[in-house]
């Protein structure tokens, strides 16, 4: 136990932020790098996060009338090409699928044969290829609204990736509805904007600001994007979901036209909406301490692990017996709607055991040995507390209370991330400060720089750019609720037309 | 209502049973084939059967103590390589991704760029990909069993391609396990079986012969295959899933090594197993009728559909009630273990409104006016009946009997079924007979050839291959339960070593 005199996680936080990240991630067995570039092998404790996650966000979907359908893998060329701007923005990332079998050549090695006449893209997103079916299922009003969800796995070639942030291939759901109206269509974007954000607040225990983004920062092909950004603990921002409002420049691609109920005929209105498994990487860089990850009891991949302790074989069967028939208990309660789920682990590997549990971010650990089978009690250990307060609980009161103990849990989490995004978001109306906000000038202290800074902003693209250009800070929204005269802009000093959430981000 | 005269479906499956199911599929608005060669959009009410499918195996798998995990889309060619059997069984139906960008060229065209050093595969399956995975998370026996299951996208280029039963992309899950032993995968191999089995008799109402492949029937670089084969109403084979039982042939190929307790090195053992969206085919083939597919009650994508019947103003907002009263209640229900889900329909389209649901195939329809509403009654239709046949029931009564009455239809789904295969099973152990019952003499009644035969079979694949070639009937499986002398071989008159089941298939 000689590690409890220090953290489990080599480097901290503040030591090197990024190399903490792919440390925490390999030290609670969550994902690994896969030697296919830039993917991601997702290990069963990530995976069960991400069924926790894509349940919550399913039920909220289909409690709006949504219904799941899948689209296929590969996009013709010539359908990403109908939305300029769409085809425009993702053509450097595309994945391309040329040829349909494998042939040895002379040499006796595999190399791809049967060349395809029209070469097929990877979905990195899938607009074009649902519009067309959209242009096919909608004839008249009668047939609106249509409300799709896809689960399934994207591609986008990044040259640059990082685990659960920015891969190559990732898991995700996008959302694509079709609406008679605008204002119906912008009703669906604000909407499904709000049930991201429920989910990261309330499930995921992450606080989030809900904006639209600036025309550089929207998905291409939309006509507004609004999304949900979230601050990490490194004070950089994680957008974390977007809802897409795209007006009707994709039913105008692929002629998506509908008959009113006078009879004339018109082009639908459209939004997609998506997230994805970029959100564990939130929860990591949220939750997350220098002993390991924090999974929010809401969506944790386990709720609690039974470490049954023996000393000698005398004691075997008595404690093996209280530990199975506590984790019965456990397994036949709910939490929120889902059954408790606990792990027994029996492994006779000392003191690594629990500080396994503890890097996993298990919220509970209940020790069980001789003395708790006597006392009827558990020894235990809460994993939003430091790893070395431990308790002794009454096992009748564990039980009753293990709900209770959960959301108090959920609670802690979901404030201190509030309380530290709120400490680290400041306004700024001169440029000198904004400058020194982002700027790093004192090594000892690294963490009383950056964070989200609200400032004017004049609307001008080119400002933008510049702040960009000059800090790598950039506009991550424009948050709905806005004051009404922001001052000058920033930049220029021209007079600011929002009061812009600037920040470094993922 | 002048359909009812006659079928919903044309043509019926006497007259066409290839197109009959195309048309059924349309008609239910399960899927449709897209404009990506060989691939298919699965459309809500078709997914929410898969969701059904995937939901009731997935609860079986974790039961065993698999864990879900999920691996990269694309194989490095040099990992398809490793297995000489398994390359060469994929070989001539692999998407290959040869480009990672797309770019204008000089006349403005997007054409592919940046080219891979290394193409990637897109997975026909991931056996050599999660064989590399577990070279590195196996060390030890302690590490073992290794429990792995994938839900995804798998891409095989089929030629000749039909909807949910072979299609260029399909959805399914893989499992994957390791063991130490010979033994313990084998039982792994049987236990997987079983549980395909009882998926497919139990929750799709599609009884299954059990039963091994032959080695020219095997997955490429599997020992032994095993496979669940189901009886379609054109009397052709299903294979509806599949368990393999790789020996230690991807242990050896991806270095798969573990110490033993006894500080040996050995290879590990390993097993795979899929099913697919193909089941989906199955369940259409097992139970349709001339009109329209018949969902099994455990996975049908509805339960009941509710029908107001509304004539005149007046009746509205008393049938409205009692309809929407009638749908909470129902839908309070739970229908082994899950939610029993309702559809509303208030379209006012006369007759065709009931038609569509039958040709959904949803298992009850409950229409409801005001003679309905004054009497507490139901106008009860249910799917395994005719589609006249519709009686008055209490709806206390309907609602009390609801899960009672799946069950019942659930039951009728099976026996027919089962009852069907029976009538068109038959041994055979002269050649002549064997040849007549595969061979179509008579335009009146089609119905009297085919379906499976149970024959002695030497062993020798030559006369496997002969048979297959002369009458294009394989061998579906060689069943566990055998009799003890088979007799002799019907191609060449060797003593027989297998009753084998023969059969034309899908």
């Amino acid at each position: 136990m000689g590690k409890t005199a220090r953290t489990a996680i080599s480097p901290t936080r503040s030591e090197d932020y990024p190399e903490w990240y792919q440390q925490v991630i390999k030290a609670s067995d969550l994902a690994e790098r896969s030697p296919v570039r830039g993917c991601m092998i997702i290990k069963p404790w990530g995976y069960a996060l991400w069924e926790n996650i894509m349940q919550a966000m399913d039920e909220m979907f289909k409690a709006t009338g949504v219904k799941n359908a899948y689209f296929p893998l590969f996009i013709p060329l010539s359908f990403l090409q109908k939305e300029a701007d769409h085809v425009e923005g993702f053509a450097k990332e595309c994945a391309v699928v040329t040829h349909h079998r494998l042939e040895k050549d002379g040499g006796g090695q595999l190399v791809p044969a049967g060349r395809l006449t029209e070469p097929l893209v990877v979905r990195p997103t899938s607009e074009t290829i649902i519009a067309d079916a959209f242009s096919r299922w909608i004839a008249s009003y009668r047939d609106l609204p249509v409300l799709i969800n896809q689960w399934g796995n994207v591609v986008r070639w990044e040259m640059r990736t990082r685990i659960f942030l920015r891969t190559s291939e990732f898991l995700w759901q996008e959302g694509h509805t079709a609406h008679a109206t605008a204002e119906e269509a912008w009703e669906r974007t604000v909407m499904m904007l709000d049930i991201y954000a429920r989910l990261a607040e309330e499930i995921l225990a992450m606080p989030v600001l809900k904006g639209r983004k600036t025309a550089a920062e929207r998905f291409p092909g939309a006509v507004d994007t609004l999304c949900i950004e979230a601050m990490m603990q490194d004070r950089k921002a994680l957008q974390a979901g977007t809802s897409h409002f795209l007006g009707q420049n994709f039913a105008r691609a692929a002629e998506i036209r509908f008959h009113t109920a006078e009879e004339k005929e018109e082009y639908v209105w459209t939004t997609s909406w998506g997230a994805s498994t970029r959100l564990i990487g939130g929860v990591i860089m949220t939750h997350g301490d220098d002993d390991g990850i924090v999974l929010p009891p809401r969506v944790a991949s386990a709720h609690v692990a039974l470490l049954p302790i023996v000393k000698g074989d005398a004691e075997r069967a008595a404690v093996a017996e209280a530990v199975e028939t506590l984790a019965r208990e456990l397994g036949a309660l709910r939490y929120h709607g889902r059954p408790v789920t606990v792990e027994i682990d029996r492994r006779d590997i000392g003191g690594a055991r629990v500080w396994e549990w503890i890097k996993k971010g298990i919220p509970l650990r209940a020790e069980i040995g001789m003395r708790e089978v006597r006392d009827r009690t558990v020894f235990l250990g809460r994993r939003d507390r430091p790893h070395s307060e431990r308790a002794a609980l009454p096992r009748e009161e564990f039980v009753a209370r293990l709900p209770a103990i959960l959301d108090e849990i959920q609670q802690t989490l979901y404030d201190r991330a509030l309380a530290y995004r709120e400490a680290h978001t400041r306004p700024f109306d001169r440029w000198e400060e904004f400058v020194a906000f982002f700027t790093p000038r004192n090594e000892e202290k690294p963490e009383i720089h950056g964070g989200f800074a609200t400032a004017p902003w004049c609307g001008d693209g080119a400002c933008e750019a510049r702040i960009k250009e000059a800090l790598t800070v950039s506009i991550r929204c424009l948050p709905f609720e806005e004051e009404d005269a922001p001052g000058p802009c920033l930049a220029c000093g021209r007079p600011g037309r929002h009061r812009a959430v600037f920040a470094k981000a993922y």
